[in-house]
C-alpha cells in the first residue's frame, strides 16, 4: 500500500474507492446482508418491502464539469441527468431527486432561476419530483444530486456475463467527446459561424460541408445537453436483461469494469483459483459507426478517433449484455446496436477495421490521477 | 420580486427556497399527490408501499463548515451526523447514506483515510450502511451526504400546533455556538492550556475555574463532535409526538419556522382569512438552564448569552411540541425539558428572567445574506 504521506493524486479514482472498501471491512457499516455490496457500481440497492430501492449520488463542480459555453439552464438539467442515468443503468423507475447546491454570493438571481429552471425542466422531462435539498454559499457552483427509484425485480447489475452473449449499445458514441474538444478549439467558432449562417440564410454550402456542420452541431449538443436513457433502461429490465451500465466514464473503462465485476462475482460464488475464470470481451471497430465526416473532423482537429469513441466518455448511452436469443425480440422494442461479444478468453480487445486485433487500452476519464 | 440583476446575496436562504417553490408551481415535478410538499422542511417524504420513505441531503463545504481545528475524522463524522439529524427530526429509522465528496489533489492519503474513518465510524455509530457515492477533485473539501430512512407511520412534521401544547427540547443548547466562538479566540488557547495542565497534572485550580474548563471543553466538543439524536427521534414518533425539528439553524429561527409551517398548513386546510390564525409560542429564559459559569464565560468573551442560546445554532438537539397530557409518560422514556408553550396569540416571545416579555428576534444563521 502507498505511503500515507503520498497525496491522493497518486491513486486513481478506482483505487481510492477500493481504499474506502478496505477501510469498511469488518465494520457494522460494511455493505452486506440486506444490502447489495455495490460500491463501485453506479447505484446502491436496498431490499425494501418486496421492492428494490435504488439510490445514487453524483456531484458536479463548475471548474471541472461545466464548460464556459454551458448555459445555467443546461447545468441544472445535467445535474439531474447524470443521476437519472445511473438509475437508468439499473432499469429503475425514478421516484425523486434531492439537490444540494453550492453557489457564489454574487450569482445573479436570473442565473439562479435559470439553474433551477433547468433542474425542474429535467424533473419534468424524466417525470420525477424535486424532493428537496440544501443550499450553501461556495466559491464556485457545486451541484450534488441524489436520485432514487425502485425496481420490481432484481435490478440490472455489472456481473453475469456468459460466453456467446452479445455486447450492445443503445446509441451512437463519441459525439459528446468530440463536442467537448470542439468547445476548446478555435475551429469550433468557424464551424459555429457556418452553422449560424446556414440557419439564418439557408445557404447550401454543399452536402459534405453541411454534414460536418450537422456533426459539429450534434456533438456540441451531446456535450452540453445530454439526455439519460431512463426509458430504455426500464425496457431492458422488463425484457429480462441482467447486465447493464451507463458509459459516462468511457466505453473502454466500462467494458473493463464489467469484466472486473463479473470476475469478482465469479470468485465470490465459486471456490476456485484465478486461472479458472475464462471470459473476455471482443468489440469491433466497424460496429462503432465511424462515419466519413466524423473521421474528417476528428482528423482536422488532430484527434485519435478511436480514443474519442472509446476512452473519453460523457456519452449517456447504456451498455448492456444479452444472450444471443434475446436479440430479435428486444429489437422490436428498442433501437440498439451489437458492437461485440463475450468470448472464452481472458481479454478485452477490439478488432480494427483492417482486421488487426489489439488490446483495448482503457484510459477512461479519471479525476484524481495527475 | 427583486430585480433579476440583483445577486442571490440580496435574498435569505429561506427566500431563495421560496423562489424555487414558486418556479416549480404548475409543473409536473411540483411536489404533490403521493409526495408531501416539504421543500423547506428537513426531509422529503414519499409514500412507498405501506411505509413512508424519508430522504434528506446536506452539503458541507470546508471554508464554511469546517473550522481549522476540526480533525479530518471529525469532518467525516459530522457529514454523516448532519444528515442523520434530519432523519431524527422526523422520527425515521435510518437505512443508509450516500456520500459524494470533492477533494483537492494534494490531500494526503492519510487524511483521505481519516475522513472515511470518520464517515464509517459515524455509520457504525448510527447503525446505517455507507451505500455508495461519488468522488471528485475540487479546490476544497466538499462533502454532500444524502441519507434515507423510513417510518411505519406518518413522520413528525413541522405543523400541528395546538394551544396549550408544551414546547420541549431533548437537551441543553448554546454550547456548540460558544465552542465555535472560543475556537476563534485567543482566550481558548489559555483555557485549553489549563485543561491540558489539569488533565496531565491533576492540579485542582478551584471549583469555579474547573467548571469553566469543563464548559469550555464541553462546548468545543459540541462544536467539533456533535451527535445526532436519532434514537430520541424514534422514541418521540413511537410515543405519537406529531411535531418535531432539529435546531441546527438556531432555536429562534426553528420556532419561527414551526409557526410559519403551521400557519401554511392551517390556511391550506381552512378556507379562512389570515386574521383567524391565532397561535403563537412563548418560551422562558429560565428554562434554558443558563448556568453561572456559562454566563461568566460568555461575558468574558463579550458575547450576548441569549444570542448564543437562541440564534447561532449548530445544536443537534430536537425541538418538539407535545400535548400537556403526554409529558409524564414521555418523561419515563426520555430526558427532555419543557421550555415554553403554545399560546393563543400571534406572537413568538420570550419571558426573560426579570419578568419582561420581549419578542424573539430571529437571526438564525443564514448562508447567503451579506
Amino acid at each position: 500500500m502507498e505511503s500515507n504521506n503520498y497525496s491522493i493524486s497518486s491513486l486513481s479514482e478506482k483505487a481510492l474507492i477500493e481504499r474506502i472498501i478496505k477501510l469498511s471491512k469488518g465494520r457494522k457499516s460494511t455493505l452486506k446482508g440486506e444490502y447489495f455490496n455495490l460500491i463501485g457500481d453506479d447505484c446502491s440497492v436496498i431490499r425494501f418491502e418486496d421492492k428494490y430501492l435504488i439510490s445514487t449520488s453524483d456531484m458536479l463542480i463548475e471548474s471541472h464539469h461545466f464548460p464556459e459555453e454551458m448555459s445555467f439552464f443546461d447545468r441544472g438539467f445535467k445535474a439531474v441527468t447524470v443521476n437519472v442515468s445511473d438509475l437508468a443503468s439499473m432499469g429503475a423507475k425514478p421516484l425523486g431527486i434531492l439537490i444540494s447546491i453550492g453557489l457564489y454570493k454574487d450569482l445573479k438571481l436570473s442565473e439562479f432561476d435559470e439553474i433551477f429552471e433547468g433542474i425542474l425542466s429535467a424533473c419534468d422531462f424524466y417525470n420525477i419530483a424535486l424532493l428537496g435539498g440544501d443550499t450553501n454559499d461556495a466559491d464556485e457552483i457545486i451541484i450534488t444530486g441524489t436520485a432514487f427509484g425502485y425496481t420490481e425485480k432484481e435490478p440490472m447489475m455489472k456481473y453475469g456475463l456468459n460466453i456467446g452473449d452479445l455486447v450492445c449499445l443503445t446509441g451512437n458514441i463519441g459525439f459528446a467527446a468530440l463536442g467537448f474538444e470542439l468547445l476548446n478549439r478555435d475551429e469550433y467558432k468557424i464551424y459555429n459561424q457556418s452553422i449560424q449562417a446556414n440557419q439564418s440564410n439557408q445557404v447550401n454550402q454543399g452536402q459534405s460541408y453541411q454534414n460536418n456542420c450537422d456533426i459539429v452541431e450534434y456533438s456540441i449538443s451531446m456535450a452540453l445537453k445530454p439526455i439519460a436513457k431512463i426509458y430504455e433502461g426500464q425496457i431492458l429490465l422488463d425484457s429480462n436483461v441482467k447486465v447493464a451500465t451507463d458509459i459516462t466514464d468511457g466505453l473502454g473503462s466500462e467494458l473493463e469494469s464489467l469484466l472486473e465485476s463479473d470476475k469478482k462475482y465469479y470468485f465470490a460464488n465459486n471456490q476456485t483459483d484465478e486461472s479458472s475464470y475464462n471470459k473476455g470481451i471482443r468489440i469491433y471497430e466497424e460496429k462503432l459507426d465511424i462515419s466519413k465526416d466524423y473521421l474528417e473532423i476528428s482528423d482536422n482537429l488532430d484527434l485519435d478517433t478511436l480514443e474519442l469513441k472509446l476512452n473519453i466518455g460523457e456519452d449517456f448511452e447504456l451498455l448492456f449484455i444479452i444472450p444471443f436469443e434475446l436479440k430479435d425480440s428486444l429489437n422490436k422494442l428498442l433501437d440498439f446496436k451489437v458492437i461485440g461479444e463475450v468470448i472464452d478468453k481472458n481479454t478485452l480487445e477490439i478488432v480494427l477495421s483492417d482486421g488487426d486485433i489489439v488490446n483495448l487500452s482503457t484510459k477512461g476519464y479519471d479525476h484524481f490521477k495527475s
